[in-house]
């Protein structure tokens, strides 16, 4: 089999040695006589995989034990409700900042539980649409409002390419982060939020699980007689075992956390990701601007790198993906709602599927220029 | 291998062959030069299949053209607030029945919803509770309210092991039904509802999705400003890829919905439960008093059948677990809030599984009457 090089901006690629050990347990998991997918979530061969899976999570994030960890289903957007249904009461407010898609649609959500429901007020420290979310928010610049429930960031922007590289200080205000596209690719100061989750699908593991890691503390400050799954303090309570979790998916995470730690764990990932995606944006900045780079140098993501050809060049950008198709190489056509390229580097791409980009990278300027 | 007797209530056991194509394709699907959980939910690959798979929905539980197919996350108790929080008005009732721990966590939060954001008021139709959930309503007893925005019943209690064997003529008020565990198990009459929705992980593949049917006209009826992932209206343009769908459970849900239409379709798999239940069943009745069924002979299931032994003997039930387990049967003992033991019969439970528990319970009885 001749592996696609696959730089999807998630679901994504995984280590090819996960997916052999899926494939040898799929059907008898260790022995057990019947697959981790057949196992009941309140039996002993479904708890054990699962308690390996969170001790994992704490040992490689350095999780404080002050906070929960626990896996959900709906996806990022989900939480993008629950977030505000929890914690945004009444004479608080909640401070976000538009920074692209994915903090745009957090917004949107909390903007429309305050609006409708009258959950309390909902404040933007920062909007990128001025310059198409190009650029972010200095974080010594950030500061929460007096009354704030919480503020509000996405640390990583898969669509626009956008990474914030510190955190603002909000001392008192809790902190929340949605980490979803560069979770577990760096040393993160847990300390620091009072809530971190983002979908698992692309540096962890197959779509169907968000993981959260929340300070147990920040369920003093929620809203009472919240509907079941929407519940952070039922949740936390039970584990994230309410009802059925996402088994198949969790099991993945699992064995791609262990990869990760065997490959030098967060220290390891961001090294790495220093490495290669230095290797594309060098490409792109040696260019002589036959390739550019829309965002702000100081806030380039080390996880999803968007780039155009020759000033938006639409029919030479067609040509690259033909091109790239050609020579197996998937996932590398810019979001719908940006246009241009993107190729995304996340943990599990092979350091060897990133120099084969920007090889190519530099041939097509060669032919094109 | 050895394959375990799988009875578990959920997740529980899949077709052999389904886990082996799974074995089969996860590295490299179909030749594709990657595994279908690393392919984006835009892109080819997964759009062919994830259109099979709905296709396969509508051909095998015959859906008529104007209902929505689509699955989302976060399991059946996520529907459980999305249902009111979509369609229950102010002015408006919502009609729920209390059969057993499914309808009751869904009633209660309509009640929830109801009470903390005035969004309708919530009636009883029915409430199981007098006789600890051993019966259902007579379906011609119950008549919706007046101003009813909907009524809603769960059609098989997989703690409890009661099945609705027909449905209210609700007229113009829509019918809902959570259908997750017996799901597929049956021929439907998709046009008497208005919303089937079930989790997948017990007749359909591994957790993590959950299946919704839903008449288009359903929406005329929903209220406007719904966060992102709870609203209907938008899963519905969407067609369930408003965000990154739980892959993996969709393409094995494709894999056994193409081994049920292999294996007789809904009237094949009904057939089928009506002899291994009643396999059971007969067990049960035919015992002279060993083992007892606590439930209504018109409502038993024939997914989940639940039975006690000499009268809720709990000594001699802890007894019969431990040798089930030493012959390799999983899942026996019944729900800690029920007690007692419970056998779950779905699609994929092979015939001399079924057989052989029959069997057991024989011997088992002979040996200690």
């Amino acid at each position: 089999m001749e592996r696609k090089k696959n730089y999807f901006a998630g679901p994504c690629v995984l280590p090819l040695e996960v997916l052999e050990e899926v494939k040898d347990e799929i059907v008898d998991y260790k022995g057990n006589g019947l697959s981790m997918i057949e196992a009941s979530h309140r039996g002993g061969m479904f708890e054990e995989m699962y308690d390996d899976c969170l001790s994992l999570v704490r040992e490689i994030y350095s999780v404080p034990s002050d906070y929960d960890v626990y896996f959900l289903g709906g996806g990022a957007t989900l939480q993008f409700t629950m977030i505000p249904y929890n914690f945004l009461m009444k004479g608080k407010v909640a401070n976000y900042s538009r920074t692209g898609t994915w903090s745009n649609k957090a917004c949107d959500d909390a903007q429309l539980l305050s609006k409708e429901l009258s959950f309390g007020k909902v404040t933007t420290y920062y909007d990128g649409s001025y310059n198409n979310f190009t650029s972010l928010p200095d974080p010594e610049s950030v500061v929460p409002s007096d009354n704030a429930a919480y503020l509000y960031l996405c640390a990583n922007e898969t669509i626009h390419g956008l990474e914030w590289k510190d955190y603002p200080d909000t001392k008192d205000v809790p902190l929340i982060a949605d980490m979803s596209s560069n979770f577990f690719s760096q040393p993160v100061p847990i300390e620091k939020f009072s809530m971190i989750y983002g979908g698992v699908q692309k540096n962890l593991g197959p779509a169907g699980a968000t993981l959260v890691i929340m300070k147990k503390s920040m369920l003093d400050r929620r809203r009472k007689n919240v509907p079941a799954y929407l519940n952070y303090a039922l949740h936390s309570k039970e584990k994230g075992l309410y009802n059925t979790p996402p088994v198949f998916s969790i099991w993945v995470v699992k064995l791609v956390l262990e990869w990760i730690k065997k490959n030098g764990g967060v220290e390891g990932m961001y090294e790495r990701s220093l490495r290669t995606s230095g290797m594309i944006y060098d490409a792109i900045d040696y260019s002589d601007g036959f390739y550019t780079s829309p965002v702000d140098k100081k806030y380039r993501s080390r996880m999803n790198i968007c780039f155009r050809i020759k000033g938006n060049d639409t029919e030479l950008e067609k040509k690259f993906l033909e091109e790239a198709k050609k020579n197996g190489m998937l996932g590398l056509k810019g979001h719908r709602s940006v246009g241009g390229l993107r190729a995304s580097l996340y943990n599990s791409l092979p350091d060897s599927d990133v120099e084969f980009l920007r090889d190519f990278m530099e041939e097509f300027k060669r032919k094109n220029s």
